[in-house]
């Protein structure tokens, strides 16, 4: 009997409401439903569909027993007492925006699963000694404003004012953008959180990978985020005629990016050491078929599995970029839009999820986070933890993918076992 | 003394009106006013810019004692009757629609020169044994609907119907873009014309490369319009998240493309017989910095100086591609969008521009033309020549794109002398 279907057998959770993995499939399936258009998954940052989510998510908290309300960022925000008022908290969550043409796992299954854990606790009336509150963030993907983790930055409270003035494709500045939503931009502030107030925070998450599906288990303990390098390249050249300026005296800025993607790619898929490289977003000027494209801007993500690899990775890249772009005469600008640092997760609460998933019957496999998630920014108010569940074919990020109801009540049930039995670091024993 | 000077010291067309050179510089410059964004020149086919361009354009044909309405198809027309009503006509033109970030040179000098032309001899009450035409066509370069010459092939009377379910990239169609025009997609047919309603077609343009300039001519004669053969080409790899999928099991789409275009150019580079070939345009999707595409579409535009020399290089490229997308496992979807056959100008045409050219004191050099035409597609109705305007730099669908204003009177002065010394075919001797 394989250790799934030994927990199907008979070591679930006696306290887990057996309707618990059919409301969080529900939720999932209506919240998947609020979307720019019906064909393709796209809910970004304070659009007027992450506003109806955001209601939709706020009702559901309450409906769980939770005080609940939008911060100054949009995050939703739930609170859940403890047995006495005021006490710190177990924070929960995931994040709530998609990336466009998306899956509607990535982020809801952790806020829901959560919301629904709490909602649990509260129909069989039980209190604990902690706080818990479940935040929903609002821009974990950073597909409007080319900015992640804009809703977990503002709760660390290490929001970067600048970044209201960035504009999003159409024009529309972030903080234009806020206050279309309903939220005051001068306020942000207001959404910072103090490290007293939480005692760890954890994060269950579909994988996004393929390596739980080849362990054949349902859920896993997530070691550290990997760490991310983002850069944007704009290549300058000299936009002519495709018809009359011979190709020796072309200066294509779209040739000489092709290049480079290939030179990008190339020098990730030789590497042993887990590296990956990725040109997710291109665009060329003026973009007709009969014009030579004069300028080409594209973004570059990088990733490794510890700061120092993918630091050197990085420096080799821009120097292949910015000898492809010398010896081709075009005009090169490239910049770091964005860099996070590799994220352990706290040994002490790491134990607790793993303690939890060994309680539900499964072998607490660990794994690192390929992807980055909102615990990269929480990490600098409170220790971090995350619990992963397996997703088919690893697939993210795209419509096709999905996760088993089974898993979803597996990480329920994992979930609810470690917010009942969770104890303070300080109870926890030895680091 | 070089031709040019000796042409400017006392060789110049004494009919010609001294203002001439200022109005149709003047006029360059108020219609490369009429752009959707002031910045950048662009005024694409059907949009409200190109509208304002053709009520322009349309009084200053009246201006010049024209008859002058627009065709079912957009197409400015004007003409000045000859000696009797009803004469056939020699037909001059060029077009008026415009690429993206466009010079203003590129159509509207051989338009605007035409115009000015006929305003002089209008001045002078001159009227010849055949009419005079002159055509602003409304679609030449084919940014909005991916199709070009469709002014040209209305008239022609080689529309293709089919051609008005294509939608824009807002999705909105031909059909319904001719009705916001003002204009009724169902009588396109009315725009065609006879071929025994003219008696030729010459078309004035900027050379739009670097030619003439090597050669220090203001003018130049063109043998042939070369052929173009265009592709839409459609990858499609498996889209996931930048973070969590290995290199080794990826099938990105955009790494694909760019080793594709990559190829296409080093194919060009290499070939010693005037072989161009350009990617345009490309987009991928999702496009998000953190997403790996799942999709990419690109352009291929190519062109040779003869029909079969085109024709091995596109099957080189089609193959090329096959096989880098079958490597790496991505669906190819791989089109001719577009294939203009060569154009060769009529021999006894494009003998009276060459004597008009050598009149106004200049070597009638013969050059081909790399870009096309709307004599492409007037070829089907009529005989076709071309009077080239030499332009800064060879520099062409740029900005930068610039006629000195001595070039603008020589090639004035060429086309007046053309039309008042033109005999139709019968009575131009032998071909």
């Amino acid at each position: 009997m394989s250790e799934t279907n030994a927990a199907i057998a008979g070591l679930q959770n006696p306290s887990l409401n057996p309707s618990l993995g059919d409301e969080i499939v529900g939720r999932i399936n209506r919240l998947g439903a609020i979307s720019e258009t019906p064909a393709h998954l796209a809910r970004v940052f304070l659009s007027k569909e992450h506003r109806a989510a955001a209601d939709l998510i706020l009702a559901w908290m309450r409906e769980a027993g939770m005080q609940a309300h939008l911060d100054a960022i949009g995050n939703v925000c739930g609170r859940y007492e403890g047995e006495r008022p005021g006490l710190p908290c177990l924070m929960l969550g995931s994040h709530y925006d998609t990336v466009r043409d998306a899956g509607k796992w990535d982020g809801p299954l952790g806020l829901i699963t959560a919301i629904s854990c709490v909602g649990d606790l509260n129909k069989r009336g039980r209190r604990l000694p902690f706080a818990i509150e479940v935040t929903g963030f609002a821009d974990e993907e950073g597909v409007r404003f080319a900015s992640t983790l804009l809703g977990s930055r503002a709760v660390a409270g290490t929001f970067d004012e600048s970044v209201l003035g960035v504009k999003d494709s159409a024009g529309i500045s972030l903080r234009d953008s806020l206050v279309q939503f309903g939220l005051d931009p001068d306020h942000i502030g207001a959404a910072a959180r103090a490290r007293s107030e939480l005692l760890g925070y954890v994060e269950l998450h579909i994988e996004q990978g393929p390596v739980l599906e080849a362990q054949n288990l349902p859920v896993g303990v997530v070691t550290a985020i990997a760490g991310a390098t983002r850069l944007a390249a704009s290549l300058t050249g000299m936009a002519g005629h495709a018809g009359t300026v011979p190709m020796l005296l072309r200066r294509d800025a779209l040739a000489g990016a092709a290049e480079c993607i290939v030179a990008i790619e190339e020098f990730c898929r030789t590497d042993a050491g887990g590296l990956v490289g990725t040109v997710g977003y291109i665009h060329a000027m003026p973009g007709a078929t009969n014009v030579i494209p004069g300028q080409v801007s594209f973004t570059i993500d990088m990733r490794a599995p510890t700061d120092a690899h993918r630091k050197l990775a990085v420096a080799d890249i821009v120097r292949s970029i910015e000898n492809i772009t010398k010896r081709r005469k075009l005009v090169l600008q490239l910049d770091v839009t964005h860099e996070n640092r590799t994220v352990p997760c706290a040994t002490w609460l790491k134990s607790q999820v793993s303690e939890a998933i060994a309680a539900e019957g499964y072998r607490a496999f660990e794994l690192p986070s390929g992807a980055g998630h909102d615990g990269m920014a929480m990490i600098d108010i409170a220790d971090v933890a995350m619990v992963f569940v397996r997703c088919r074919g690893g697939i993210s990020h795209h419509p096709d993918e999905h996760v088993e109801p089974a898993d979803v009540d597996a990480g329920a049930r994992v979930l609810l076992r470690l917010i009942e039995n969770f104890r303070p670091r300080e109870a926890a024993g030895p680091i």
